[in-house]
């Protein structure tokens, strides 16, 4: 692929560099909430940009505390205001050289949601992480359920909890049945963990009773994120029978603050898995629909260094997004500009790859031992998890930054 | 409890009775959608109440299309104004009188969604209901899963998918598991059900991170609305472990339009069932929680008369309003104004009294006869399913008006 410079200093290994370009919403401390472009260590804020007449879009619509209504424009122009910007970016006589104020120092920014999420859906996708779960908790020698391998299995998630990186969580309270107990108990958790996933969101909206074929689908996808499903285990185990998550999962999740285009993924395509047995042809799709995106979990103790748990990648997933979007969508449900959905925990085969605590630590049999000399099950309070995901070929490096967050003693 | 009466002509057993006052969304032909209060056969269009000063609230949130900014107001407002519209449609000498433009036929006026809806979580709080399904697909000596009494069982729902009265659903297509067989197949539901339920409507936001106990959720409980949850049980059935319901109710969910205030609730309130074992303490409450609404379902064969199916009561609830939200978020999950929660299909002991065909024909052993010669285990094309409510006591009547869909044939 053609490789772009910039003539904005750009660290090497950056995340974000000129062919990556994602979207955010940025405040600085006397600015309101607004979009903003990542490149490098800077933030384009990109409003002026269309009050100069060099991006084609409202600026109004930039000035949102949302991309929603950015989204809702569509692919023609979203991509065109990419390819705006990277020119922008990269030519020598760019008049965005002349606006130094244009460009916000990340460190100096805030971030928040990127979207309003109307509706959020969590799959079950990775084969491997539903092969460990179903191991662990039902029987070893029938791991999957009998529907796994027919159908992206899904759920409803909670919109209101997901936050941004930065944010700290507090650790849930709820109700729990103790082992041998025949009376549940109200505690606080004390089975917190995280799941590695990555979510994309919805660009372009359907109508009620009309699906979108795995053809249409990414035309539907406007962008990913890296996304931590916050998990409760012991209130999930208690209360999931029969009608799935709720409050195990509903008191967060955290995503990274920028929405890396689809487009930017596009030199990262590669095969899926072989789907066995064959999958019913409104499933079925063309071409490359998985991603090689690198991805790692580390735990940062409170006053400690970091340290990576698990490193994994998006290309195991054995369901793609285009799968799941044609799924979703085969009963006649409708999807709105900024629905998100998200992977499932993304585990590969070997226990190192593994994208939760519950299976790192296969469900508190095995401590990971952390380098202050303490062990983990699941996380602390005080733990820093931080999740980080790029993909990278022929030098062209394109990255999701991180979510990273705090989980705080229970109220 | 004393009689207030209005000098508007309201029908004999009209639902909407000056002491109800209901909330909802209406446009005409010509005029775009607004807040609206029902009355008799009437809508009284609010706004120029307010550009009138009788009403202290920014007309501008009156002008919108979704009840969300007024609601959030607060009860201190939302219930003055309720107050002061009591008063001018009974006064004898009330200024509105002197303006029949403010008082649009209902005939005349399209009903829309009232509110936009954020999160919709789904209880399962009937145990005539649960214990029903339990019997069916489990075992009939242990129908009622061992965390049932202990908790109220709920589940996120798509929100997207909720539509007013009025709006035809498209039966859904997706994947089932036939019976004996040993690979899914794609195809049309065959088994569409309705569910009868009852919805409430978020009113006030908590933060996330922090509980609402049950004695405060009343101040966060807004009002109520019918809420048809429909149901395709064969896409259920095979979709559904291990992570709950999906597609199988995601196609739609009805609502109807107008939503009744909690306090016009206030005079037929009544002692929930006994709830053994006791509950944890965060669970319990005092006073009567329950509400006495009858409700009744019927079928409308395509060019038929109407035929009630079922007549069951919101008063059979086994976990009430106040349980269902301080659970919802005793874990720290925050809710939001407009979202919504229901209360799982309301079913009582008798067997005419259940809430989804899927009861009242159990499992399609006992086919339902209609008054044209027809039968009916679920619901056929071009069906119409119609749910009614209302409360009476003492000569003063508070309904709901209906909640109404037409079944289309799969596309």
């Amino acid at each position: 692929m053609s490789t772009l410079s910039s003539w904005i200093n750009i660290p090497e290994n950056s995340d974000f560099s000129i062919h990556n370009l994602p979207y955010g919403i940025f405040s600085t401390t006397d600015t309101a909430p607004r979009a903003g472009v990542a490149i490098g260590e800077h933030i384009v804020d990109l409003a002026p940009l269309a009050e100069k007449g060099w991006l084609k879009v409202d600026a109004s619509l930039l000035r949102q505390a949302t991309l929603n209504d950015f989204i809702s424009l569509g692919k023609a122009v979203t991509n065109e205001a990419r390819t705006t910007l990277q020119k922008l970016l990269s030519d020598g006589d760019s008049p965005l050289k002349a606006h130094p104020e244009y460009l916000i120092a990340q460190a100096d920014a805030t971030m928040h949601l990127p979207v309003a999420v109307g509706d959020y859906t969590d799959f079950y996708s990775s084969i491997e992480h539903a092969t460990n779960v179903g191991k662990m908790f039902r029987d070893p020698a029938n791991a999957l359920l009998p529907n796994w391998r027919h159908l992206p299995v899904g759920y409803h998630g909670r919109a209101s909890s997901i936050i941004p990186s930065g944010v700290d969580i507090v650790r849930p309270k709820g109700q729990v049945m103790p082992k041998g107990a025949d009376q549940p108990v109200y505690k606080a958790s004390g089975r917190v963990d995280f799941e590695l996933e990555m979510g994309f969101i919805i660009g372009k909206s359907n109508p009620l009773g009309q699906s979108i074929s795995t053809q249409e689908a990414e035309d539907y996808i406007f962008g990913m994120v890296l996304f931590n499903d916050w998990s409760a285990r012991d209130i999930q185990k208690w209360e999931y029978v029969p009608l799935g998550p709720f409050l195990g999962k509903s008191f967060a999740s955290s995503i990274s603050p920028w929405i890396v285009p689809l487009e930017a993924l596009d030199p990262f395509r590669v095969k899926g898995p072989k789907q066995e047995p064959a999958v019913l042809p409104y499933l079925t799709y063309e071409g490359e629909r998985n991603y090689n995106i690198q991805l790692e979990v580390a735990i940062q103790p409170k006053d400690q260094e970091e340290q990576v748990v698990s490193r994994s990648n998006f290309q195991y997933m054995y369901w793609n997004m285009t799968q799941q979007l044609a799924h979703h969508t085969v009963n006649g449900c409708n999807v709105r500009v900024g629905d998100m959905m998200a992977s499932g925990t993304i585990s590969g085969k070997d226990e190192n790859s593994y994208g939760s605590m519950l299976e790192i630590a296969w469900a508190g049999s095995k401590p990971v031992s952390m380098n202050d000399g303490s062990t983990r099950v699941f996380i602390n309070d005080y733990d820093t998890v931080i999740m980080r995901g790029h993909a990278a070929k022929d030098g062209v490096r394109v990255g999701f930054g991180e979510v990273r967050s705090m989980v705080l003693p229970a109220n």
